[in-house]
């Protein structure tokens, strides 16, 4: 489950949920692009070929964890479609389903939530290269799912991911 | 099972040959430090450093995958006495028994088997920061299973790590 979408979107709360409920069921797995950047990717910039190299690492590990029968939830804004394209195709070659899951709240929304105060620092220009603010995102042009977190409950939202899950066969039918 | 040692000691080798016979009776993974460095850690040196950065990168992944039951092989060099114990403490505080396996043959038969000429390639001077020749390494004070590739046979050797296994429960008893 590749959750792209720009930061403060739901990426991270909406995984954080479904992977908590799912583990009862079965191995999930939810690997943060924070987080794993901190322990993969530490020294990266976010110019674009260090963004597409971060993302590709989360991949490589996606792909070993998919291996073993985890579920596996990546919450990384992951802004380029092309190398989202990559993922799926690396994913796939390897016998893994590879959904693609818009975590879509509009600009405007994000900016006026703004949790972690980073769009604030972007806007006043003291973050580089922030998505959405001064670097590009890139929205699934047909994401196999897309939930609306502006519009939207999060339960909602999550019950739409499950159902996606279910409807592959990844988890039980609800 | 982590497998240290110099370059041609044999630790892929037998990593390779033990995971492939396991991988029936559980999920098995091998880390090959070549490999690995590839995909998660392009663009690091061999300082002391850029080495623990990459190791523990391999460490990190060993971690999640021995999470959801994987037994995991790891074949890196990993030099340094300190930066492996410093993975044992994560492994045993995330609950993984961490086995340290020193794949030992003096560096006179790895000069003399130089399987890929990167030795060769080190004594010109080709290559920088060659472990065993312009690098240092670290041999285990107290491994927890040393295994001579130089004096045993290959089937020796793999008895060996086999029996470290069973001993700690990771696999049935032969």
């Amino acid at each position: 489950m590749w959750m792209t979408g720009l930061s403060g979107a739901g990426k991270s709360t909406l995984s954080t949920a479904i992977a908590a409920r799912l583990a009862a069921q079965r191995p999930v797995e939810l690997l943060d692009g924070d987080d794993v950047r901190t322990f993969l990717s530490a020294g990266l910039t976010f110019s674009r070929a260090d963004r597409d190299t971060n993302v590709h690492r989360i991949g490589y590990v996606a792909r070993l964890l998919a291996k073993h029968g985890v579920l596996v939830f990546v919450a990384a804004i992951s802004p380029y479609a092309e190398t989202r394209a990559q993922l799926r195709e690396l994913s796939t070659a390897a016998g893994h389903a590879f959904v693609e899951v818009f975590v879509h709240a509009p600009l405007a929304t994000v900016i006026e939530r703004d949790v972690k105060g980073l769009y604030r620092r972007a806007q006043a220009g003291e973050i580089e290269r922030f998505t959405g603010i001064s670097d590009p995102y890139e929205p699934p042009a047909s994401p196999d799912v897309e939930v609306r977190t502006d519009r939207d409950s999060r339960d909602a939202c999550e019950a739409q991911i499950t159902a996606a899950l279910a409807a592959r066969g990844l988890i039980a039918a609800a």
